[in-house]
């Protein structure tokens, strides 16, 4: 995209409206959480203005506006990661929910003791409590893949690690750290010749790259609306109908159930059987605007505007002495890079970068079994969203020289 | 209050706006759902639009103005049920979730074969499928408290029911179907005599009658948002920190551990600990917003408007003799009326109600047991808000008797 068009997304951001912000914020948490359209902030208010019922229950006008409403919802995430069916399509709070939806419906019921969980030393807490949870409760036993030269995911030991005890791989499509994207179609195959199921973290993973479940042939994938220009509130879990299907509920209550007598009940199919309560309806419908955003856009074009900027970001920054990268030097990458400052404490850096009004995120990521693997307490992190220019990166840049300078390193 | 100051509130709710909404919608569902007044949108709109960030995790502007505003939203909770400390406040996606919350990180890890938990026969499938869960899973033993001639919970079927083997009482504050509400201060003493601890489903309470944890000295309350004009997405478990404390996570991620090593964990203290990954912020502050609207307004005037207009609705339908109600006559009750017609199927009547674009609920209302007992498949369900009138009663009478006569009964 040329810079013509960037500025014509950036109007459709509120917060880059300086006059009602009372500052220019050069937003580079994107990684944490993605900043709203004017088209998603929108839906969400017309939802609840004029669409607003509980869906699935109302024999009226709302209710049936939005049950449909809802429903179409559930085919657009259907549509954007191209999944066979919309029963395969789980709506959860985010990520988060997803990871733990798995643990308890699919691994607490499947694994035992002996089994072997593959993950990689850089996922995020939520890929990675959730399993030590599963673990401790069945006997399985967690496997660490770690990183090459690169800071990626080193398929070497990836292949190694994988046998017959092998029963969950759960990675992260992309890492939050150290940017890394993983090959997820042929790390599912290598993980179904030994029979075990897939499960993708791809929180950073659909904000950025194209899924395509049924391309990819992958069990689980999981993600956030949040970080991918919809509301907090509301993620997604995808899982192959069949395997969905023979799972044990997680959440009971309202809506996933069939019949209910005084001492048992029956449940109702997926995805009713995992949507308990009423949903976050609001939530969904923004998601679906989210993804008619980025589908106008076009999601490769988003990556390649994104994959620029980090690679621009990535050889200015390396081009200082006194910063050091922990991310992958790969341009094919999700679009981030965490760092630190010679001789800084890394929320020294932000606090300092605040005062320009750059945000940037610092501390462990909710990754501290990397951090340990790095010898670093905490980094800091800049990543990118669709909004982000060149000129912002040259202010980040200059702004880094200036931190060393306020912290009495000299120019 | 009077009919000029209803008529003021009812300008706050976009979905009373006729020309926008291109109808006059009499909304008679709010049991399911209720409608949300202009502030709260605001609120929802402004926070995406100038305020959003991931909270807790970022030292610059946007991050830390988040991370305020979420924890005034947890504050603003806490007063509104007079609760000790807001680590008491835990946000949850729905009433639902509140309560897997309690029967996953309390009841699993602390009943066992034997144990007894009280339910009454009204409860929402939320309410009661949860608790059969925790009953199969750990031995525990289910017992109902029936109704009385009022369709109330019947006291003293509960005081006998109660003995020293209840380890939990799980009851609805207010039924979503017969309406009657218990009277919590003295349910919670009686169990507390035999050493239970209580259980309070306040998703039918919330938005109508004032919480007070401490008076009423209950150990676990739960209610939605969007029930009392918040958002959807967004709910509330209170717990008394003591218990909160003591209790094992239910979900697992970012945000909830203290030190993440690669095979152990140790967790973060209440209410975080209950809290993982990115919560719906957006939510928080909505509801936050939607607690300033009651209380603008106060709770108690907002009661006694929908228990005049309960009353009223109850003694004119009480006059058609084709009319069954199945709702408690008592004037302290939530404000809906559950009915039937007879000879007219309960969809069919508000199909025909929907044609006048009156909006009730028909079905089981998540309350099939219920159903049973009253030896009803389904019912037909009026519930009111703070924007209902007594003009839009008369309609809805008058057009009760209308469905009678499309449905072949003539007048």
């Amino acid at each position: 995209m040329n810079n013509e068009q960037i500025m014509e997304i950036r109007k459709e951001f509120p917060f880059l409206d300086e006059e009602k912000m009372g500052r220019k914020i050069v937003y580079f948490d994107n990684g944490a959480t993605s900043q709203k359209p004017k088209c998603v902030i929108d839906a969400l208010s017309n939802y609840y203005s004029y669409q607003n019922a509980n869906p699935h229950r109302g024999a009226h006008y709302l209710g049936m506006l939005a049950t449909e409403m809802y429903e179409d919802a559930r085919k657009k995430v259907k549509d954007f990661i191209n999944a066979s069916s919309v029963d395969e399509i789980v709506f959860v709070r985010n990520t988060t929910e997803a990871l733990n939806l798995i643990a308890y419906s699919y691994a607490l019921d499947k694994l035992k003791k002996g089994d072997e969980i593959v993950l990689s030393i850089y996922e995020h807490h939520s890929n990675l409590v959730t399993w030590q949870y599963v673990a401790q409760k069945t006997g399985a036993i967690l496997k660490y893949v770690y990183l090459n030269e690169k800071h990626e995911l080193d398929m070497e030991s990836y292949k190694n690690i994988l046998s017959e005890k092998t029963k969950l791989v759960a990675l992260a499509g992309a890492s939050n750290t150290v940017g890394g994207v993983i090959d997820v179609k042929e790390v599912t195959r290598l993980a179904h010749e030994v029979g075990a199921v897939v499960s993708i973290d791809a929180a950073q993973l659909s904000p950025h790259l194209r899924i395509d479940v049924k391309d990819w042939d992958v069990d689980f994938i999981s993600f956030s609306g949040h970080k991918m220009y919809a509301p907090m509130g509301i993620g997604v879990m995808y899982c192959k109908y069949e395997i969905l299907d023979s799972m044990v509920p997680f959440m009971y209550g309202g809506d996933m159930i069939e019949y209910v007598y005084e001492q048992t009940t029956t449940y109702a199919k997926p995805a009713a059987k995992f949507e308990a309560g009423t949903q976050n309806v609001g939530g969904a419908i923004a998601l679906a605007a989210a993804i008619d955003f980025m589908e106008r856009i076009g999601v490769d074009n988003i990556h390649k505007h994104e994959l620029e900027l980090t690679d621009y970001a990535y050889k200015k920054m390396s081009e200082l002495d006194f910063v050091e990268i922990y991310s992958t030097p790969s341009y094919v990458r999700s679009p981030l890079i965490a760092f630190n400052i010679k001789g800084v404490h890394s929320h020294d850096v932000s606090t300092v970068l605040d005062t320009f009004d750059i945000a940037i995120r610092t501390g462990h990521h909710c990754a501290m079994p990397l951090h340990s693997h790095i010898h670093q307490n905490s980094t800091c992190r800049a990543s990118f969203a669709v909004y982000n220019t060149f000129e912002e990166i040259d202010f980040f840049i200059e702004k880094l020289k200036e931190v060393r300078k306020v912290m009495g390193y000299g120019s």
